[in-house]
C-alpha cells in the first residue's frame, strides 16, 4: 500500500484528520480495553498504536482493562476448581488472589509495558492504588442466597490520581480490582471492567466510554448482521431493550452505556475490537463503524 | 483520492505520521513563510492546515513572514517612485511607512485571519510588539555611501511575549519590521524576513529553522534541477560557497541558517513552497524534500 | 514653570496623587483614543505618558483605538470613491481592506511603537487577533436595504488574549476590526471604535470607560459651552435624550456609555482630548473636566 | 502496658520524638522492605503503622520490595522447574513472567492495600511504570557463558513519577522489575530489589536507604552475636570487606550501601526487620538500633 | 520514666497517636494561650513543646495571647493609677499604650522567642498587622455612660496575612490588639484575648477552639470538683446558663466558644492549661480532659 | 499652594517623575528611619505618605528602625539607672528586656499603624521573627573586657519571610532586635538599626540604602554646611575617613554604607530626614539632596 500512496495524498488524509484532531483536543476518552484486541498480536499492537497517536494529539486517555482469559488460563493451571451459585462463578479468597494478580501483575503491566516500549508514557495502576475504587460485595439480584463472594459493586471513584497524570499527558493503565469496603475492608474486590469504565469515565465527565468488544454493535435484528445500529439514544435503547432486542451477552454493556451517560458522559460506543485501529477509525473519520449511543 | 483509499489505509497513514510527532513534540519550529505558497490560493490553505496540524500535535510555531509583492503593489497603487542605491532600493520614510502598515496590517493579520479562521489560535505581531526586535540601520558592506535609509539590521530579539503565547499553543505571526534604536529611535525598520526569522529561531533556541522559497533547495549544479543536495552540513556548505556554486539569490538565504545553526537552531532547511503541504512532507516523512543544512 | 515651583510643592503635589492611586491600583481603564489627542503631537506625547505612568502605578490599561483621518487620507491617496448608502459611507471589499491596513498596519504600531519607545510595553492588537472580538453585519435601523457592506456589529468578545498581558503590566493596544461569522467568516468588518472600547470594557468588567473626543463633554444647552453636565446618572441621561438635549454626534457615545455600564462598568466618561493630560487630570483629581456617567 | 503508662509519660513519649521529627521532615527516606517483616503478620502491621506515621510527620517515604518466598510457592504451585548456571537459578521467559506477576500483581498491590486501609495513602508502581527503572542483562562475573537469562542491571532511573507523588504525601510502593533495553526491549528483567532501592535513593538524593534484614546487622565476628557494629564508614566497610569479617551473605546489600552512599545519599542503614516498629525505633531514637554507614 | 519505659514501648506510644495524627493533619487550631502555662517555666515550655509537635505533624496552629499579668506589673512599675467604671477598668490612652507594648513588645516576643529557640518557625503579629484585626468601642450593655475607654470589639478579621504562613507551617504568633475604625481610627484598642481568638477561628474556618484556662473545665456543681462536664453541645450550654451553672467568670469564655462554633469552627474545648502537656494530651487521646462544646 | 499651581501644572510634575519611576520599580529599598523623622508629627506624616506612594508606584520598601528616644523616656520612667562600660551603656536583661518592648511593641506598631491607617499593607516584624536576623555579642574594639551585654552583631539574616511579603506590595517594618545564638541562645540582643538595615540591605540585593538622619549628609568641611558632598565613591569615601573629615558620630554610618555596598546593594545614601519628604525627592528628582556613595 505504501507504494501506491503518494506523499502529497498522504499528507492529504493527515489533513482530514485536522477537525477530528481539533474536536477532540483536550478531551477525555475511557477505553475499557478487551476481548480480541488484547489477544491477538496484531490488533494488540494497533491499539497500542492508536492510544499513542491519540494521546500525542492531546486527547486525555484512560485505558481500563479486565483479562478472563489469562485468569482462566491461571486457575487452570493452577488445578483451581470452580464453585458455581445459580450459574455464576463463585469467587473465593483464593480465586481473588489469582484474579488480583493476573490483572494487576500481568495484564497490567504488559499493556504497560507495551504502551512504554512504543514511545508512549504509562502507569498501571488498579482501583485499590491511591483509594481509586472503593467497593462492596454485589449479590445477584433477586437471590438472599446468591452470593458470589469477592465480586464487587463500586461504590466511590477517586480520581485524584488520575488528573495529575492526565494533565501531564501519561496514559492511566487501570486493573479492574478494587479495595472493599465495611467487612470486606482490606480485602480486593473483582469488578467487571465494563462497569469499571464507565464508573470512572463518569467520575472524570468524559466525553467519550469506549467499550471494545468481539462483535460489530448492537443489532436491530440478532440474526441479520447487516443490521448494525450506527446511532440511537438513551430513550430508543430502552425501548429496545423492552422489545427484547438487545441479547443476554449485551445487556450488561448496554447498561454500563445508560450509567456513564446519565452521570454526564456525552457520548458511548460500543465498538468492534476485531477492526484493525478501531479506536483511530472511530474518532479521526465519520464512518459509521459500531454503535454510538448518546 | 478519497475513493479509492480504504479506511484502514487512511488508519495506516496516520499511524506511520506517529515517529515524527514523538520525535517533534513540544519541539520548537521557526517558519519563514513567504514566496508563491503566501500567494497561490490554494498553497496558501495548505500551509494553514499544516501550521495548524503541527501546532495540534504540540509542536511549538512561530511564522515569520514578509510580503514585497503586496508592498510593490501598494507602493505602485500610491504613485510612490523609488530612488536606487547601487542598484538596492532605498528605503525613505514615506516607503518605510507603506512598508510597515502592508505588512503589519495587510499580510499579517490576513495570515492571522485565515488561522483562527481554519480553527487555530494566532497572535499577529511585529518586531515592534513587546520589544521583540530591536535594530539599527544596515549598510551595504564596502560602500561607505551606500546608506539603505531605513532597512535595518537585528540587535536585540526579546523572546518574552512569545513564550507564554507557545506554552498556550497559540501561533505567533510575525512581521519582520524592527523598531529603530539609537538615532532611529522611534522609528521602524525594515528587516529581511528570512533574517528575522533566523535570529528569531536563534534566540528561541529553536529545533529547525524553516525558509519556504520558490525553487527546489539548493542545487549542485546549478543548471541541472536534478542535483538538488538533500543534506549537507555547514563546512560543506561553506565549500559550496567558496566554489562558487551557491547562486547570488541563494547567498543570504544559507546565510541564515549558518547564522541559526551557528546559535543553536539543530537544523535549518530550504524548502520548496510551491509543493503543497511541503511542511507537513517535510516533518511528517522521510522523504528527501528540499535542503537540510545541518 | 520648573523654575517657579520648589522641590517641596513638586513632593507635594505627587503626595496629593497618592488617594487616588491607591483607589484605582488594579482596576482596569479602558481608554477610546481619538480625535485631535491622536493628531497633534504634543497632546498625542502626553496621551503616551499618561497611559505608562497610570499603568506604572498599578492601573490595568487597554487602549482602543479608530483612525478614521488616517483612513480618509489613504482611501484619498489610492484614489479609491467612496458609495453612500442613505448618506452613510459603503464598506466594500476594498476599503475594508485598505480600514484593516490603516488602523492596524499604521495606527496600531505607531502607537505601540510610540509607549515602547517612552520606555512602555505595549502590544498592538486587533480584533481579529485569538479570536477577540467576532462580528456580524450590522444594518442600519429601519433601512432594510440599507446594507453598509463590511461594517460590523459585535457579536462575541473574548478578553482570554488580554488577560495575561495586564496581569504582566503590558498595555494592550487595540484597533476596531473584528473577524466575521456566518456569511462574512473568514472577512474582516469594521467596527466603531467607542463601540469596540465599550464591549471590551464590559467584558473585562472595567472600573471605568473613557471616551477621548474633541468636545469639552455633555452639554445641557448644546449653544452654551458653559453648561458642561460634570456628572448624571444612567436615568438622567436617558431624560436628557428624551429632551433632545444630546446632539446627533453625542449620541452613539452616550450609547456606548450606557451600553458599558450595563453590562457592570462601573463608570463612562466622555473627556476633552485638547486638553493636555486630560486623563491623568481626570484620574488623579478630583476636578470636574468631562461629563462622568454613573 | 497502655494501663501502666500514664497520660503525662505518654505525652512526654511524643515529645522525645520531637528533635527527630524536626531534623527529618522533609527528607527522603527509601526502605527496601522484604525478610520476616513481609512473612510475619504482626510485623507487617507494625511497619505499615512505621511508614504511615514517618509519613505523617513529613518524611518522604518510599517503599521498594521483592517477594523471594512468594515467587518460590508460586512456581512450585505451578510445577515450573528451574534450571541452574553456576548455582544460580536462570530466569527465563517462563519464569520471568510469574515474578512480574507475583511481585506487581500481589506483593505490591496487597503491601498497597495494606497502606491504604490503615488510613495511608499508597501507589503500588513497578520499574515499568513511567519509565521508573530501565536494564540491560546481568551476566556473572567471570563466567562468560554464565548469563543468567532475564536477571537485569539496572542502566537508567527515571524520577519524574515519583516526585509529584512524594510532594503530595503519597507513598510510593515499588516492585524490582525494570523494562529492558536493546535486544531485551519489550520484555521485563528480574531486579535484586536491595539493588533497586539503592538506585533509587541515589537518584533521589534521599537523606537514608535502610534495608530491612532478618540479620543483627553487621557483625564484627560472625560468631559473635553480641559484635554488633553500630556505626562505620566507608573506609571501614572496605577494611572489613578485605578482612573478609563481611558474610557472604551480607557483600550484595553493603555493596548496595556502598553504591547508594557514593551518589549522595546520607546514610545508608542495615536493619533487623525482626524487631517490631525497628524503622520508628531507628529514626526517632539515637537507640544503636542495626548497622548505620557513612 | 525514660529508664522503666523501653523502646518498644515507646515505639507503641508513637503508633497509638497515629489515627489522631491523620484525623488532624491539614486542620486549624486556634488556641488562646495564658493563665498559669504562660506563667510557670515548665508549663511553658511544655507548651512550646506541643505547639511545636502539632505543627510538625501537619496542624495549621495559631496562637492568640493577651497578657495581663505583665501589663498589671508594667502599670505597676510606672506607677499608673487605674479608674474604674462600675468596676470596670477604664483604659485611657496611657494605659492602652502600656497594654500595646506588654502585648506586642514583651509577651508576643518572647513567645515567638521560645518557638524560634525551640526550632519551630513562628512569627509573632497584632490585630494592627495586616490589616487583622479592626475594632469599634466595647461599652458596657445597658450604661449609656459606661464607655471603658479604648477596649475594643471586632468588627472584621481579614486572614489574608495568616494563609501563607499556615500553608508554610509557620506559627502565627498574635497580640490581640485591634486597629480602630471610624473615630478611632490610628488608635489601637485592647480585645479579650479569648474574643479574639474565637473570632479568628471563625475566620478561619477551624476545626477546634482551644481556650486555655486555669480550671479543670465546665463543672456541673460548681462546688463540686468531680462533676466536670465532659462534652456537651450548644443547646445543653444554653440551658446550663439558664440554670445558673456557668460561674460569672466562665461566662465570657463560654460565650467565646457558642461564637465560635455559630460561625462554623466544628468544636471549643476548655482546658486546664495547669495540666502538663494538655494540648497534647487533648489532640492525641481520647481521655476526657477538659470540657468539649460541640 | 495648591491655589496657585494650575491643574496642567500638577499633571505635568506628575510626568516628571516618570522617568524615575520606570527606573526604580521592581527596585528593592531598605530604609533605615530614625532621628526627627520619627518623632516631629508632621515629618512622620510625610515619611508615611512617601513610602505608600513608593510602594504603589512598585518600589519594594523595607523600613528599619531603632528608637533610642522612647527607650531612654521608658528607662527613666521606670527609674531604671543604667552602667557605663568605657563610656558606652552596658545593656543588662532588665535594660534589653524595655529595649524589646519599647522597639516591638511601641514604635514598630505605632509606625505600622500609621501606615495601615493611611492606606498603606505593613506588616511589623522584628529580628526575632521567622529567623529574620540572629546574632552573637559584640565587643568594642581593643577593650577584652568591655563586654557591652547584649549588644549584638549580625551573623545571619534569613530574608525568606521578607520576600512574600514585598511580593504581594506589603511594607514590612522591622525592629532592630536580634535572636542571640550560642550561649545567647534564648536571648534577644540590641543592634543598631543602621546596621541591621545595611544587612537587610545586603541580603535582599536592594537596589539603595538610605539613611534618615538628622544632618544635611557628609559635609567636605565640618564646619562649613555648605561643603556638602553630594556624591562620592567608596575610594573617595575611605581617604576622607583617612583625612579625618568624617566626623566620629558619622564614621558608624559611613561604614554601614561601606558594608551595604560590599556586598551588592548599589548605591547607599545619607539623607537629611528633617527636610519634608526627602525621601520623594531623593527618588523622584535628580536634586542633590544629601550624600549619595557608590
Amino acid at each position: 500500500m505504501k507504494e501506491t500512496i503518494t506523499t502529497g495524498s498522504r499528507a492529504e488524509i493527515l489533513i482530514q484528520a485536522l477537525p477530528y484532531i481539533q474536536k477532540f483536543r483536550g478531551k477525555t476518552l475511557v477505553v475499557k480495553y478487551g476481548g480480541n484486541a488484547m489477544i491477538n498480536g496484531d490488533l494488540k499492537a494497533a491499539v497500542i498504536e492508536d492510544i499513542i497517536l491519540l494521546s500525542c494529539v492531546g486527547i486525555r486517555i484512560v485505558l481500563v482493562h479486565g483479562g478472563g482469559p489469562e485468569i482462566e488460563a491461571m486457575l487452570a493451571a493452577l488445578g483451581k476448581e470452580s464453585r458455581f451459585v445459580n450459574g455464576l462463578r463463585y469467587t473465593d479468597d483464593e480465586t481473588m488472589e489469582v484474579v488480583q494478580m493476573v490483572l494487576c501483575g500481568k495484564v497490567n503491566k504488559d499493556i504497560t509495558s507495551l504502551i512504554e516500549n512504543a514511545g508512549g508514557r504509562a502507569i498501571g495502576l488498579s482501583g485499590i492504588d491511591g483509594g481509586l475504587l472503593r467497593a462492596k460485595r454485589f449479590r445477584a439480584e433477586g437471590s438472599p442466597g446468591g452470593d458470589l463472594g469477592l465480586v464487587g459493586e463500586i461504590e466511590a471513584v477517586n480520581t485524584e490520581i488520575l488528573l495529575p497524570l492526565l494533565d501531564a499527558g501519561v496514559i492511566p493503565v487501570i486493573s479492574s480490582v478494587a479495595r472493599g469496603t465495611g467487612s470486606d475492608a482490606g480485602k480486593s474486590l473483582n469488578i467487571n471492567a465494563d462497569t469499571a469504565a464507565a464508573h470512572i469515565a463518569a467520575a472524570l465527565g468524559a466525553e467519550k466510554l469506549v467499550l471494545m468488544t468481539d462483535v460489530r454493535g448492537l443489532l436491530r435484528d440478532v440474526n441479520d448482521s447487516d443490521s448494525l445500529i450506527h446511532r440511537l439514544d438513551r430513550g430508543e435503547l430502552e425501548q429496545l431493550k423492552k422489545d427484547g432486542a438487545v441479547t443476554r451477552g449485551m445487556i450488561p454493556k448496554v447498561d454500563c452505556c445508560t450509567l456513564a451517560l446519565e452521570h454526564g458522559v456525552k457520548r458511548a460506543h460500543i465498538l468492534d475490537g476485531r477492526v484493525p485501529h478501531v479506536l483511530l477509525i472511530e474518532i479521526f473519520t465519520d464512518e459509521g463503524i459500531g454503535t454510538m449511543i448518546e
